[in-house]
């Protein structure tokens, strides 16, 4: 599938799509996060046609999100281990699935989150890590960073250096 | 784009792809969540076919995270409003974008989440909402859910209740 590029649009959520590429990608990372490294592995758990799955994985490792790896050399074969990058992922993951047991399984959870010091389910959430607090929409909301151009100044204002000009909470 | 259906795979993360449809959709919730309402204005700001953003508007309110609504009768106008099940995307949206500047902004954030009480920025990471304790490889990992079928069985062991049944860390 073609479709626009959203490389230029001055966006981080856009230019995370652009990477991820798309959803057999983000599937990919999940499988790679869970220590799946081989074609066939990817391509048995995912039912995927194998040119497709080929295009996807060499996208992932032009983004560095995984790593291709020589593994036996005749014949030759490669297999594909996740990077820093790629594990970066994962609380994107962890948030897709939470919201995915919250809003679209009647049935209950399939598969959950647990806390392993304690066999307990986990809730996840985000807080900020400076402050503990956690994130909402009272309490935070996106502003203009250093490198903002002219589109998002106009709809955040300023850019802001970091750390923010100003610390008593007017912009 | 037609492609296969996520929607019978037992995974919470496959379900909520199945829900978002395509990277349209991540970014119609993102301006919907920051406040747009009128397709004209979606319009505008994503540069998106007119079909397509049509379509994509259904989906999402078919999904439950978009509501429509009459806002003019002669003519007749909608006006689309993110629902708490689309609002609940938020985290999602915010990983996505600590995800896309800390890996793929190399000239700096352009747009960066900030404490609204001090104005500076803020780094959102995930914590138990339970126990406070951030999210790692180390202490969290996934488990068999109560609604576990034998793919899930398979691969994660014997199904948990909600709350597990073991509270000292065997599983």
């Amino acid at each position: 599938m073609q479709r626009k590029s959203f490389e230029k649009m001055q966006c981080p959520i856009a230019r995370s799509l652009e990477r991820v590429g798309e959803w057999w990608s983000i599937l990919i990372l999940r499988d790679a996060i869970r220590g799946m490294t081989r074609f066939d592995e990817f391509q048995k758990n995912l039912q995927i046609a194998p040119n497709i799955l080929t295009r996807r994985l060499t996208a992932l490792v032009e983004a560095g999100l995984l790593e291709r790896r020589l593994y036996c050399e005749k014949p030759p074969r490669y297999e594909y281990i996740i990077t820093p990058r790629g594990r970066d992922f994962r609380p994107i993951l962890l948030s897709l699935q939470a919201w995915g047991n919250k809003h679209f399984a009647p049935e209950g959870a399939s598969v959950m989150l647990i806390d392993l010091s304690t066999g307990l389910p986990a809730d996840p959430i985000l807080v900020d890590r400076v402050t503990g607090k956690p994130i909402t929409d009272a309490t935070h909301a996106n502003a203009a960073g250093p490198a903002a151009g002219p589109g998002v100044q106009r709809r955040l204002g300023k850019p802001r250096k970091t750390p923010a000009i100003s610390q008593d909470g007017t912009p």
